[in-house]
C-alpha cells in the first residue's frame, strides 16, 4: 500500500495544536510512514512558524481554510472565533474521510469552552465524530506503551456514571476493544474489565450491585462470543504491574478509572482512538495546554504516535 | 525513648495475617525498632508455623485470646467464627492503646464478609476504629514510597460519593493530612487536591459543580489556615510524574481515585494510616488474600512498613 493520507486537524488555533502540526510536518520519520495533511489555517501556521522559528509548512501539506488569522485571537485564551474554526476543521476532515479523500484522521486538541463560546454544544471530539458519522456505537480507547484502556462512559459528571451503565453499553465497549486490539496487536487480545465500585462492590457491600447486574452479564455475553476477558476486578488492583503484563486492554467504567493509571504510568506517548466509527480516527491525549501555547515547549510525542497509529490502522484496514 | 510497643492484630485467621505476623516477629530489623505484640490466637499461629516451617512465636510476643483453633475454620474460606475472632483482636488492641498499654496499633487484614457473617456490620477497620474510639473525624491515608493519598470518602459505592462530599468533610481530610505529613516528613507538606469529575468538571461542563461548590471553598479555608495546597486538579493529570515530585500528599475524593495510582505505582510497600484517632493506627494496604492464604507466598513488605511507621509515629508523638 502506498503511504496513507492522514487528515491532521490543527485544533484550537490558540492552543498548542499549530506548533505540534508544524513539528509533525517537519518530521522525516513520519513522512516515511504516511502523508499528513493539516486541516487548518495557513496564516496561523505561518505566524507560529515565524514566532518559534519552526520550518514553515509546504503548500501541499496544508488544507487551508482561509478562515482565521493570528490577529483575531490571543494565544492561550478562549475565543469563539478560534472554537468555530477548530470545529470547521473537524467537520471537513470527517467529510474527507467518509468520502475516501483521506485514509484516516488524527486530531489535535480543541478547547471545549471555546466550542461552547461558538455555540457548539458537544462535550468533545468523540461526540462530534459519533454525531457526524452517524455511528451507532462508539467507544473512546486510550493507548500507550504501558497501558490501553477503553471507557464505557467518558465526558460526564461522576454522579452520572452509574445511571449510564447498561449491559449493552458495556458489551459494546468490550466488542469494539477486542476488534481494535486484534488489529493493533495482530493476535486475539486478553482483556480485563474493572468493577465500578471500590473492591468491585465486594459482593454487594458497596454500591448498587452494578457488578452483578450489569458488568458480569456483559462479560458473560462477551465470553460466549469467544472474547478472552477476565474480571470484574477491584479497580485498585486491576492495574498492578503483574496484571498489566498479561493484559492487552482494560475496559473501564468511567473516565478517570482509565485515565488516572494511563497518565500516571505513561510519559507523554498516550493517544486516543475512537472505536466504532466508519472512519479511522486517532487523537492526542492531551488538551490545548493554553498555559504553554505558542511557546515552543509542548511535546509533539503524542501527536507523532497518534499519526503513526492512524497510518497503521489505515494499512491493516478497519 | 525505649522501643515503642505495637499491638499487631492477627487479622482473619483464615487469611494471610497469621503467616505475616510470624514473619514480622522473626525479623531482627523490626525488633530493633519496636516491640511487636501479636493480638491473636496462639493455636492458629502454631499451626501456620508448623505447616510453613516458620519460626514459632515467643510467649511474650503473643497476646493469646485462646479463642479459636485451626480445626474451626478452613484457610482461604469465609467463616463467622474467624470473623468474630478477628473483630475481638481489634477491639482489644484499641482498648490497649486507649489505656496506654501499647503505644500504637498495626492491623493485619480482615475479611468483611466474615465480619458480616459474624453479625458485625462495619464496612472496614477505619469505621470500627472511629466508632470504638469515638473519634469525631477520621480520614484514611495510604502512603508508599511513590505516593501518599488521603481519602475524603472510602468504602462506599461510587454512586454515593458525590452526596457525601461536604466542605467540612473535605477540610477535615486536608487538615488531618497536613498534620500527619508534617510529623512524618518533618516539614510543612505541600498538598494537592483532586477534582471529583473528569477534567475537574471543566468549569461546570461535567458534574454538578462539586469543584466550585465544595472543593474550592474547602481549599480556600485550608489556605487561610496556612496549609500549602494546590488544585483542584483534573484527576487524570494530578498524578503525572512531574507533579508527584513536588507533592507530599494528595487529597482524593473517593477510594479508587487515590488507590488506583497508589497501587499502580507502588510495588507492595503501600500502607494505610488512620488519621484523626486518639491513638496511632497503621495497617497493611492489602486484603486477606484468601487465594494464597497459609501457603507461605504472601509478601510481608506491607506489614513490615506499617509496623515501622506505627513505631515512627509513636516516637514523634501524635
Amino acid at each position: 500500500m502506498s503511504r496513507p493520507r492522514i487528515a491532521v486537524t490543527m485544533g484550537d488555533p490558540a492552543g498548542v495544536g499549530p506548533e505540534l502540526c508544524l513539528r509533525l510536518l517537519a518530521n522525516a520519520e513520519i513522512a516515511a510512514e504516511c502523508v499528513p495533511i493539516v486541516f487548518g489555517d495557513r496564516r496561523v501556521l505561518d505566524a507560529v512558524s515565524e514566532r518559534l522559528e519552526l520550518p514553515s509548512a509546504a503548500d501541499e501539506s496544508v488544507f487551508d481554510f482561509c478562515r482565521i488569522g493570528p490577529e483575531e485571537f490571543v494565544p492561550g485564551q478562549v475565543s469563539a472565533t478560534a472554537g468555530a474554526a477548530a470545529y470547521a476543521y473537524i467537520q471537513a476532515a470527517i467529510t474527507a474521510a467518509l468520502d475516501g479523500r483521506v485514509d484516516a484522521i488524527c486530531t489535535a486538541p480543541i478547547h471545549k469552552e471555546a466550542l461552547h463560546a461558538a455555540g457548539i454544544s458537544y462535550p468533545g471530539h468523540t461526540e462530534i465524530l459519533a454525531a457526524l458519522t452517524r455511528a451507532k456505537r462508539v467507544c473512546m480507547m486510550l493507548t500507550s506503551n504501558a497501558l490501553t484502556c477503553s471507557l464505557v462512559t467518558a465526558h460526564v459528571g461522576l454522579r452520572d456514571v452509574p445511571g449510564l451503565l447498561t449491559v449493552a453499553r458495556v458489551l459494546d465497549a468490550i466488542e469494539l476493544t477486542a476488534e481494535a486490539m486484534q488489529r493493533i496487536r495482530g493476535h486475539d487480545p486478553r482483556l480485563v474489565i474493572c468493577g465500578l465500585n471500590p473492591h468491585a462492590g465486594e459482593h454487594g457491600l458497596f454500591g448498587d450491585r452494578e457488578e452483578e447486574r450489569i458488568i458480569i452479564p456483559a462479560l458473560e455475553q462477551a465470553r460466549a462470543k469467544g472474547i478472552a476477558i477476565d474480571g470484574p476486578y477491584p479497580p485498585d488492583t486491576a492495574f498492578l504491574a503483574t496484571r498489566r503484563q498479561t493484559t492487552d486492554a482494560y475496559i473501564c467504567m468511567y473516565h478517570d478509572q482509565g485515565l488516572i493509571p494511563l497518565k500516571a504510568l505513561a510519559f507523554d506517548d498516550a493517544i486516543n482512538v475512537t472505536l466504532g466509527l466508519p472512519i479511522i480516527r486517532t487523537s492526542v491525549d492531551h488538551g490545548t495546554a493554553f498555559d504553554i501555547a505558542w511557546q515552543g515547549t509542548a511535546s509533539p510525542a503524542s501527536l507523532y504516535e497518534a499519526t503513526r497509529l492512524a497510518a497503521k490502522l489505515a494499512r491493516v484496514g478497519v
